[in-house]
């Protein structure tokens, strides 16, 4: 059972039944994204602490009072979520940070943060009796969207821009995706697959239209609350693209306020590369969001017309957050600090936020004595080819030990 | 604190005393691998019904009373462990199995099996105050060495052959470990690093030697039974390279038999490439393991001289199963077949075995009404050279709805 009160435009504000099924405001069209409402105080009797205490589903639908989606029987879905947070006290030493952790969302099904989405994107497809799911994504969405899909026997069409990674592309493919690559940008994937949904009546996975997703996505938050015992961090630094991580991320801890769990907000630090940054180019020059290229290796965030600008920029504003960009060069660096420090592997887009962290600390937009919260939102392994450009090389010897004794010496 | 009575050497059966640190029988030298000795009677004071029922601990030291190295303050590793089991309806209905299991190792932190063994070496190299670990490695050991030793902040040397992929080599780099690029086979790249282990008294992680990690690799099975509410399938399968997965699956079985918490040990299909396969080749002959070749696309098992023939030979004879070879266009097939009914997408090491399970099935191996249990050691993203050639190709359009028309049909 949800406990959904309603949905309201992000734009109109505009209140809308929750039986009227809804992806996006009637009024405003597509631009008009929608948020759910809960109903917080029944919630409140069934989400307390005693619950968290003897709740033994470790998975995302641990926090399903707080969904808008039911799932039916869990065990036919992939499991979701449940990755673990990391304090990370090499990065301390090396960064100079009071305290970091990092959420590890690299180790979700299929390797990424929006397995979060996907999962709720396929629980709510089955619900209504879909036979078709489709998305545009830079990869990550599709990926976690053909695998959540293929577990529960549905069929999904995705649109990819060219400059997909290989990992990525394989992953949709041995998932039995229909694969549609389109010569061009991601805004060229997108109206495309906006386009074919419209036609076909495919269910549309696509995360800033569809207002379920971000309440999946927030399940991070509501992990990294949990796993830090109710006590959240000053800040928390995620990547952005699209919008709708930074939006979910913001959600939950709303939620988690709004219930009376936790106290405060942490502050949102939304890291994009510069090479791909509207949303710090806007908040820089205190003006609306323009498109920009998309030129970043961080793939997973080079989404040159967000979709979701307005849910993302009242994130950062309503948590007394900040806006940063990185250059390319420095989220590898930042990748290779993380996983030779810490163990940890994450794709650039991942990296991007610890870069991000690590320069809003020097900038003095956090400070010293605050902690923070870093999502690492998918597996380095996804994009290996960058990683070798950053990670150095291997040594190539013979099977001969005096070759080796002039390698680590006598 | 741990509850290890000795050790027992696996060829001349002398037992020595647990506070002589061993790795191989003094007697028999490097062959005479040790098999760990528990006092289960303590144990089964321990590990009870309700402690289970009561401990909060989702990773692999949740057996902790079953291992022979204690990690001390478990927030300081990387979180292995704790995967899911998928129960797969779809493979059933295409295969023909009754009731068939996924154990997904893939979403380890460095993605596969073999962070239970590292994570092992890791916390007794830490005890015994070792600046450096080293290993040699087809791979999967070799990155879960590196990362969950740089979680610790302890030093790595990797001696890896020349096919490792390319998914694994950055992983390594990634994690900052030296890495040695043998030219030569994996018995090249073995033979160097126990020559250098020995001349710098490095940390020796390397399983066939070091009797501790097969103790971390059981937990597999320790949680495949617990998972299934302590009701084991019939069957399990795995693939084998060395021979110390499918001997930790045994063990862990044969743990939970000695302490009366599982009534049956399952039986155990040994899973081996047709391009390399001396264990199957020696069961088939009824002989001595022979060198092979190595001529695999699965490179986790592409061992053409086993370190461990006494105890892998052992636990498939113990356990009642059997040994089979599969081809690796049809390891490739099913890695097709898991990922698109399944949406799990396992390296070819982990297709294997559902391919070995599909055909001892076939042959009548496996009976009909015969439950299975099928581990997916790796996850396919350290490997996607090999599964773009089964994967199936994407479709290339231009960003023109008539084009996309002529592909779904109006």
């Amino acid at each position: 059972m949800v406990y959904i009160k309603g949905y309201e435009c992000t734009i109109c504000n505009s209140q809308y039944e929750v039986n009227e099924k809804l992806h996006t405001c009637p009024k405003c069209g597509e631009k008009g994204i929608l948020e759910i409402i809960y109903d917080y105080q029944k919630i409140k009797s069934k989400m307390t602490k005693s619950y968290f205490a003897n709740c033994t589903d470790n998975s995302m639908w641990r926090y399903h009072y707080t969904m808008s989606v039911e799932p039916g029987l869990r065990s036919k879905y992939l499991r979701v979520g449940g990755t673990p947070l990391y304090k990370a006290k090499h990065l301390c030493d090396i960064m100079g940070f009071k305290k970091i952790y990092i959420k590890d969302e690299g180790v979700n099904p299929t390797a990424s943060l929006k397995d979060r989405a996907s999962a709720v994107a396929v629980a709510d497809a089955v619900a209504l009796k879909a036979a078709i799911i489709s998305c545009s994504s830079t990869g990550n969405a599709a990926s976690s969207l053909a695998g959540n899909a293929a577990r529960i026997g549905m069929n999904t069409v995705i649109f990819v821009p060219e400059r997909t990674p290989e990992g990525k592309l394989s992953q949709l493919l041995i998932f039995g995706a229909k694969v549609i690559v389109v010569k061009g940008s991601y805004r060229d994937a997108f109206e495309m697959s906006q386009k074919a949904i419209k036609k076909w009546g495919w269910y549309n996975r696509n995360a800033a239209i569809n207002p379920h997703l971000v309440e999946g996505k927030k399940t991070v938050a509501l992990e990294i609350a949990e796993q830090m015992d109710w006590k959240v961090p000053d800040w928390v630094a995620v990547s952005v693209g699209d919008g709708c991580t930074i939006a979910g991320v913001y959600k939950g801890f709303h939620d988690l306020l709004q219930l009376g769990i936790i106290d405060r907000i942490p502050k949102l630090l939304g890291v994009q590369s510069d090479g791909c940054s509207p949303f710090v180019n806007a908040y820089v020059k205190k003006q609306k969001i323009e498109p920009t290229e998309e030129n970043t290796i961080a793939d997973s965030i080079s989404v040159g017309i967000p979709r979701n600008p307005v849910k993302a920029i009242r994130a950062v504003e309503k948590s007394g957050g900040s806006w940063i960009a990185v250059s390319d060069h420095n989220i590898l660096k930042a990748m290779k600090t993380l996983g030779s420090n810490e163990g940890i592997f994450t794709e650039p887009a991942g990296a991007a936020s610890l870069e991000g962290a690590e320069e809003a600390l020097k900038l003095g937009i956090i400070k010293p004595d605050e902690t923070i919260c870093i999502i690492a939102t998918g597996n380095g392994l996804k994009d290996t080819k960058n990683a070798l450009e950053i990670a150095g090389k291997p040594i190539y010897i013979e099977p001969d030990m005096n070759e080796l004794i002039k390698i680590i010496g006598k």
